[in-house]
């Protein structure tokens, strides 16, 4: 069954706000089975709006569609949908006293903005919000449906969650089943992993796709299955893993599209040891990774943010020496990093990081993207080099990225 | 002068990959006066490429397209971009001296799919590719343009940045301006401040549009004005900030779009402060969006992570009695990490969290979304209590600009 997503907003269209709903809804309607064909996003323009409607539904018989039912004049999402269907608003009863629910809860008086979201068209089912106030609406003609969600992530997420995936499921049977199995791969740039792996690629059957997925220090390798047999899918699926896995060994971290801070989350918990980390280049970014994991409190500590060398000497115990005579993107200094916050928080595991993520601060003996890595499992310290690019942001990440990688490494040696 | 974006690939549409290019896209084009009229994602199908080529091309002069151009078999996008103009795949010396020259530096060897990367379509120019091995073209036909693009993010910013919007704009004489304006207000939610700037936003002229773009406890208006006549524009968009600011008064934290963070660094740098941070439940996200700008070096000295209580006891030295009296999450020890950090780190400006950032871990007494924030600038100490949300990520990320927006209102009130 083939949906289509249309994303309305100004903001989407000129870059103010980067639209991650629709990866978030692609991935959910997948694992049940539903394709998306095609993505849309237009502005709060209502030929637009009836143009994309019209073009969507000819093509495809779901239609899912955010954005532009704010309380605000520039939202015109709702009346427009009106206009399309040839129906009208009407006000609706439970949505206000949901509404004023809603901001009971909240401590903030409604207004005639937030009142008159209550106002819903005729002519179509309303889904409640649980989490805001703009209506939630599915439509219905000839078969086809179509529904209009908030923009806002939360509220789109649990619209979905609760009402929209299940009742789409319940409504289409599966004719058609889709499997994907992702590994993650380090090592490899990727076409020398295409080429590695070239003849079991070939070997995959039809119905199993491949697809490369490159990313700072990272190419995850998705299989995609399509089939209505699903034992067939599975056993399929599983024969290209077993044979892949010799192929690449340990330059597969991970069986899985899990970022790495989450795979060593994982592998922490599991052989019950703690982390902590100390940032120089990666300026917390790496402690922000882990955290944003749900349950991380479990095994990570915590960590210090070393940006002044005066951090460093007082928090970590960084030696002035090794400042002065190796400076402070340095082997000896990543090493004294990492020993000071593994002494420091008393953990298991110890991550650091330094080094020039740019775009300044660049020499010619350190160029920008020069970066040291140290991990420390308990007696055990790796220090390793690396140089990365130019660009600031995919520094600090892949930076980020290695230091996790390595970390994971050294558990799995250890505990395999 | 519109354009529009294809976006090319399965892991966008199936949600592995957000998209973060068009975005990107967008807000480079609109700040050279062109406007996107649509963004379209499609995934690595023949059919799909060549009917979205054709749709894009038939509504507007110029279409940037991004993906599918990778070295492995999955990508289909040259080809497809063959069939379409009508042309063939030829070998091009130049491509291949620009990847050996890149390879050289990288230390990599080339293989024959890098090499394959060298053959390019007849009848169109071939832009360099500084960062990488896709080749870039640009095909022009019936005064018509589409450009393909690597999307990997920094080769197609790069290419874009180098070559691709000089060449647009040179081309296209701009006439008609697009000027945008952004204010970011805090202490209002969207339909509040709807309702509290009604009368304003009704006084606008014709050609300024005003959008509301609501986020984590800020609410960003941004006015677009499109007119032939630039000073028509930049006295309107004078006009309409002079009557806007005593409506809101403190509420507009920043009359630009830029992040709080850069709103805060520049506080900072511009009243030489340094800052530290200590973070509990926003576990290094702010550290991280301080240190994501480029010289944030000069005034952020550095923080500490401290998820367990022990980190708080041993580095930051909260009292072993507050955090059993009043427990992680309270107003003494949100005060204590504050003056902690400060002590530590020998800051000017201090920051520290402490919260359940869910979705375990709340209370009765102290439910999920229970943050404390303090902010010490030098003798000066707030502690303030926020009630946010159930959803982790959202509670991170809204406790962070709250922590920031706290300390910038703090440098303002006290520099102004």
């Amino acid at each position: 069954m083939d949906v289509e997503i249309i994303t309305i907003g100004d903001e989407l269209l000129i870059g103010q706000v980067v639209d991650t709903n629709s990866a978030w809804m692609g991935k959910e309607l997948n694992n049940l089975g539903f394709e998306v064909a095609r993505k849309i996003t237009i502005g709060d323009d209502r030929d637009e709006l009836l143009s994309a409607f019209s073009t969507a539904l000819s093509r495809v018989d779901v239609v899912l569609v955010t954005g532009g039912i704010g309380p605000t004049k520039d939202d015109i999402t709702k009346k427009t949908l009106c206009e399309f269907f040839e129906t009208e608003l009407v006000f609706n009863e439970d949505v206000l006293s949901r509404i004023e629910v809603l901001f009971a809860g909240r401590n903030i008086k409604i207004n005639e903005l937030t009142r008159d979201q209550a106002f819903v068209p005729r002519d179509c089912e309303v889904i409640e919000n649980t989490t805001g106030t703009a209506p939630i609406t599915w439509f219905e003609r000839n078969g086809k449906i179509l529904v209009s969600m908030p923009g806002v992530p939360f509220e789109m997420k649990t619209a979905m969650t609760r009402d929209i995936l299940p009742r789409l499921k319940a409504r289409f049977s599966k004719d058609i089943h889709i499997v994907h199995r992702t590994f993650s791969v380090k090592n490899y740039p990727e076409s020398a992993l295409a080429l590695h792996i070239e003849a079991w690629e070939n070997a995959l059957p039809d119905f199993i796709r491949l697809a490369y997925l490159p990313s700072p220090g990272v190419v995850r390798l998705r299989l995609t299955a399509r089939h209505s047999d699903l034992t067939l899918i599975e056993t399929a699926l599983e024969k290209a893993e077993q044979s892949l896995l010799p192929l690449l060994g340990d330059s597969i971290f991970s069986s899985s599209d899990a970022p790495i801070s989450e795979v060593l989350g994982k592998l922490l918990k599991k052989n019950d040891l703690t982390l902590a980390v100390a940032e120089s280049c990666t300026g917390g970014n790496i402690a922000h990774h882990i955290t944003s994991i749900s349950g991380s409190s479990a095994y990570f500590l915590g960590g210090v943010v070393s940006y002044s060398n005066e951090m460093k000497r007082a928090v970590l115990g960084v030696s002035k020496d090794s400042l002065e005579q190796f400076g402070a993107v340095s082997r000896e200094v990543a090493l004294e990093m990492v020993n000071g916050i593994a002494k420091l928080a008393d953990a298991d595991v110890a991550i650091a990081t330094t080094g020039i993520a740019g775009p300044d601060g660049g020499t010619l003996e350190k160029p920008v993207g020069t970066v040291w890595i140290a991990v420390k499992m308990r007696d055990e310290v790796r220090v390793e080099l690396f140089r990365l690019g130019k660009v600031r942001e995919a520094n600090i990440q892949r930076a980020s990225n290695e230091a996790m990688l390595l970390a994971a490494e050294m558990i799995e040696l250890k505990f395999r």
